[in-house]
């Protein structure tokens, strides 16, 4: 093996399993490791840290090697410079580019370390120098590459923090000393208190949502919590907003097809009606400014002034007028939306929920309710340690969790 | 072909689908058909009829398909008198004894007819004559056989009558002119009126439950709805109670383990614990007295004197002494439990709800609320009309179900 | 009731369960019926034909309902003449406008019938005239809607033709006699008769994938299946392509994670460095002359030179270059596809199979295979009667299909 | 914390995630812990060993937590000698039993190890002390205890190995430098070898199934395997030989419905007549060598003399004479089954396959197949690391199995 470097890593490493899946990943790309000293915490809640030598059989392998390691937080002990190519082709990356994750990241360039701007998975990153010479550091997409940027390439200069697992977890630790568990009602209660938490430091609530919400009856729900405030911007597809539309236009009841609902859209054609009297209007907003939507989610989102992206996929009739149909320019738009975020919640949706998990930073709490295990597990074990999962029912949990934020809220 | 009948059937033959699984049932037994006439309603509530006759290749094969078509509702035209043949050994039926369905029976045996007493799935018929010459026939198990016993053989004689739909079902069906749709609410709404109005009819409430119940954190709810007269009996196996116990022993929380929780009661040693603890006692009741068991979904059924029929499976541990080990036992103790209900609620169990399914009348609204939809789809697809699936979370449900029926009831 | 309308309808109404759905669909429209005749066919394999005079509260919802019937294949007693009416608006079909199906559909215009040209889904119909008069009526989106455009509204002058269940399920039917069931064999088996059929008809074999058959470990199945010609076209989304193309670069082994496999590409940087490499070249298909790709589905594809189409969704990374990042742009690249198909396999993929469903005419045989059987669900219910679902591991399933279809195929 | 020990445990205890599982576990009881020691090994295959210090409240917690590290491997520094206590009732343990895992465990008693005959989960050790003064240490499950027998109380003289990972898991890594993965294909593979090893070895290969395997099409493939020589014994409960045995009989297709088969026996005769058949020969063998069931997997198992054994449940119909209908004497019948067994295959049960699960030494390599995740999950992850789960179809599995193992299988 030719090539090696001495990492280190600190943090609850084992009983959080961290340090079991870095051996996993050094074995995955081929590599060998030697433990050069472990320093385990005696008390309970000490960290421990550890100081690992890590073999490749060349210098890119060990690259690659390393970046993937820093995924987990392990950075070397010597940190180095961070080495910078330019792009030579719009939308390509450099051979050998970092590959970002959305961890708190710090690029050292000069002597001076660089707080990536914005932590998002599979991105590189990119230097900017500003006229001043003041530099900034921030990840750029793939598509968005232009020729000429200065970007990482290796591992060197760069050290990743991983989040400990308390400061986002421990929301959902169960209350000491209770006789009794409750598990379902606990897990709202916690949502609740999260949101409410977020909101009280001036973040801001950013949900994603699926068809589901409307099919599992939560539309009242949903509304009163936009109207108290617990939702600040709503990430979707043409299908939530229009079946909630179509619901507000026809009454009908797709919803009462348990466990088919969502695939049902098509052949029904209220569902194209109701698209179609929206692009009549040119957008969402202008139909409700002429009293053509009235009620439902969209309506509130529009009349209490609330944000959302709605991006198309493959499988959209009309779409909305409001739809990005180009989901480069959709995820630019989640995107610009990402910023002070201080909670997630995602509901019945895979395709929004994983777009939304690629790029919120791993700081963010992120909630992911699908009555599928699979989605679930999806969300819930993307490498960064934000996500927790509850499988059960969208529409009684929204029921519940709007029993308990909305004062006043009556029941659907 | 050789042998022929002419049938009749009489309903909502084509908006219930019942006529296309009729003609289906006649291919799958290698009969043939001719539609002879058919009587169409021509308002859209009027009932259609018809009259088929159908081939089969000789008489034995022709008697099966009838036997088979009467758990459609379809009777011979000219339904003859019933036959029986004596059984002549313990737990064997005679050859070509009549197969049972739940449906409501009658037998014609010497011009008069008789209503089959406890209609069950799958049994045979057995003619009772007392010795004042008075004739009762009610459905017998196979495993209760006992030679002599006169037993119906073949179709003739027999009539079966289908529930009409709206009779069990219509207590589904949203209420007209809503704005909202609201499925779960509703559903869990529409639960409530069905226990309310079985109650106010006299009627037993009867439960079929398991461990997922106790996982799902729905103890409060449970434990309030049994104090609130909203349980009369409760089918379970040894699971359920024996989580309950261990709850309500060490106040664990297996309950956490989303998803996967049912299954993680093995290697637990506070199962076993809990199971020693309560054969110690020599039965539950008894813990009860003796303070040893103070809380729980057990202890509120016998403080509050309401019955509950345990039935071990090859998977237990223990068992607790109160468990049926032998099946046989347990499906004859079921039974002795059935007459009278006028609701069944199954949440959260396979085994136990196909068990209960197989030996409740048709006549018996029965809801089945479960997050895993192939378990719905099995409890509410079992050829007889009266089952209605919910899939959804158990511990909301039930925690909705308890809000909406108990009145001091302040959430788990 | 204001307005009503005789339609007919043949077929085999009872044993399909078409006409409940029929008469479910009136009362779910708010419409009422009386059913003026019902011819049944005597023997069972003959049509019946039913005469019903609908009625609704006015003319605009009789007209909705008489559109939404059709999709079932009743058409009006009186077809009447088609009635056109102009798009306003780019996008915008005129209110009223008749919502199509996939079904065989004829349009009649000054007393001659007009075959719909491309049946598809949700679409509006448009009336082409000539210079020379020659008039052709075909389906438009609505996003390809232009002003002046001349659409049909409403339901008059239309004719639908159902397909009778025997023309495509028939391919599905066990052979009589069978001393064994073989459920899955014999359906790999149907399923190679099939695409046989299709092409030595003169058809093409339409492929739907997702990534889970990479992660199956299906390359070997599906590269011999290329190359033995049963892959004409292939529709997918990038993940597919990238999963096969970094397997080709870098070998590595997501697919081992069962279950889960097809969550985990981000965090994992092989992915964004075979997305970035095949930016470089330009095209997958530069990417393969170059040598840089030299194995895998999208090898056998380009060297092979058969057609595919991949249509982006919000959560790419990337994406390929090849990818249609606009949704729309990628559904016209579709329809483009979907002329002389005569076979459609649907295989892991829920999002671009019924992108795919909504596309083709209802006359194209499909079969969906996946794992789960909700996705399955949602493909084979689509309302038109061509699909058919099988739940089972797409690994499997291909390996089977390839050892049955291509001669000198030995395994993976 | 009033009452401490001091205990060790070596492994791969960091990449395993075991170390994890044990700090989780002192957590969950209420315990604390200081790592004394910690002693990594530093190249990637050495194992690591930890010394760590446990503290309860007191010491009755002290001894519960003990023996539930032990199921983790974890042994008292300072093993003492164990202390047995007289049971005082038929079946019930005395207090403070000690609970059994399913590993290796040793028992010092008078300064000497006894190794424990017939590991198995959550029973007692007891005591057994010959005329001759010989001793032997065996598990008891809780109601075979007879009153007056010696069980160990408390954690104490008590050591339990974990087997390496790698003796059992190996047999599933791939092979290194594979061009391509081929999870299915591989794993089918690896089961094939892993059963030709064990066979090899000379020791028994027990399968347990489920009346999937029937509605899965793979009678065929199952009798070839049973032919060849790769079943010894089966369990199994009443559903899949009256299924099978219903096949041979009448050869109906409940197999067709694909994902709901399971569900549809009741109600379909030709099910309740083929149990009745079979109890009117008095037993299957007898059925078979009478000439009544000429075909099918108990057919073979007959006829090639291999073992069976059939359990019971609350739900079955019949059910066949062969079948306990005792729950615990059908646990019995089980574990006299056991010894030498040296692979096992679990293939579309999970009633059975827990139950299984329970019984088998940890030793044992078991092999869990089912399309259900849910159920591979609750198997494969039962605390002892024997488990491997694969989520596929049990049909094309069992196709592939046969067509590997052996060698004039032609295919269903």
């Amino acid at each position: 093996m030719g090539a090696s470097e001495t990492v280190e890593v600190t943090g609850h490493l084992m009983d959080s399993g961290i340090l079991s899946r870095i051996l996993d990943d050094i074995r995955d790309y081929g590599g060998d490791y030697q433990i050069d000293t472990f320093d385990v915490g005696h008390e309970a809640h000490d960290p421990s840290s550890a100081r690992i030598t890590v073999r490749a059989d060349d210098d890119a392998s060990l690259q690659r090697l390393l970046m993937r390691l820093q995924t987990r937080g392990v950075n070397q002990l010597d940190p180095g410079e961070a080495v910078t190519a330019p792009a030579e082709r719009t939308g390509v990356l450099p051979d050998g580019f970092y590959s970002t994750t959305n961890l708190e990241t710090r690029v050292r360039i000069d002597g001076d370390w660089y707080e990536v701007e914005n932590p998002e998975m599979d991105c590189g990153l990119v230097l900017l120098e500003a006229a001043d010479g003041g530099r900034r550091v921030r990840t750029v997409p793939m598509s968005d590459v232009e020729p000429g940027m200065q970007v990482v390439v290796g591992a060197s200069g760069i050290q990743v923090s991983v989040p400990s697992p308390g400061s986002v977890a421990d929301a959902f630790a169960p209350a000491p000393g209770e006789a009794y568990e409750r598990p379902q009602a606990v897990l709202v209660r916690q949502v609740a208190d999260g949101m409410r938490q977020a909101r009280d430091d001036g973040k801001r609530l950013l949900w994603v949502a699926g068809p589901g919400v409307v099919h599992a009856g939560a539309v009242p729900a949903f509304v009163a919590l936009v109207r108290a405030g617990f939702v600040d911007t709503l990430f979707a597809g043409n299908a939530l907003a229009t079946h909630d539309i179509e619901f507000s236009l026809y009454g009908t009841s797709l919803g009462l097809d348990l466990g088919l609902a969502q695939g049902v859209e098509h052949g029904h054609e209220h569902h194209v009606r109701a698209l179609n009297t929206i692009r009549k209007s040119g957008s969402i907003a202008r139909a409700v400014e002429d009293g053509v939507v009235a009620s439902g989610i969209m309506h509130a989102l529009v009349t209490e002034q609330k944000r959302f992206v709605l991006v198309g996929s493959v499988r959209d009739d009309g779409p909305l007028p409001d739809v990005y149909t180009d989901v480069l320019e959709g995820q630019r738009a989640m995107r610009a939306e990402v910023a002070d975020v201080g909670y997630c919640l995602m509901m019945a949706t895979q395709l929004h929920s994983v777009a939304t998990g690629n790029i919120l930073p791993a700081t963010v709490p992120l909630v992911c309710v699908d009555i599928n295990p699979s989605t679930v597990t999806k969300i819930a074990d993307r490498g960064s340690n934000q996500g927790r999962g509850i499988v059960t029912d969208v529409g009684l949990f929204l029921e519940q969790l709007a029993l308990e934020l909305v004062p006043d809220y009556r029941g659907a």
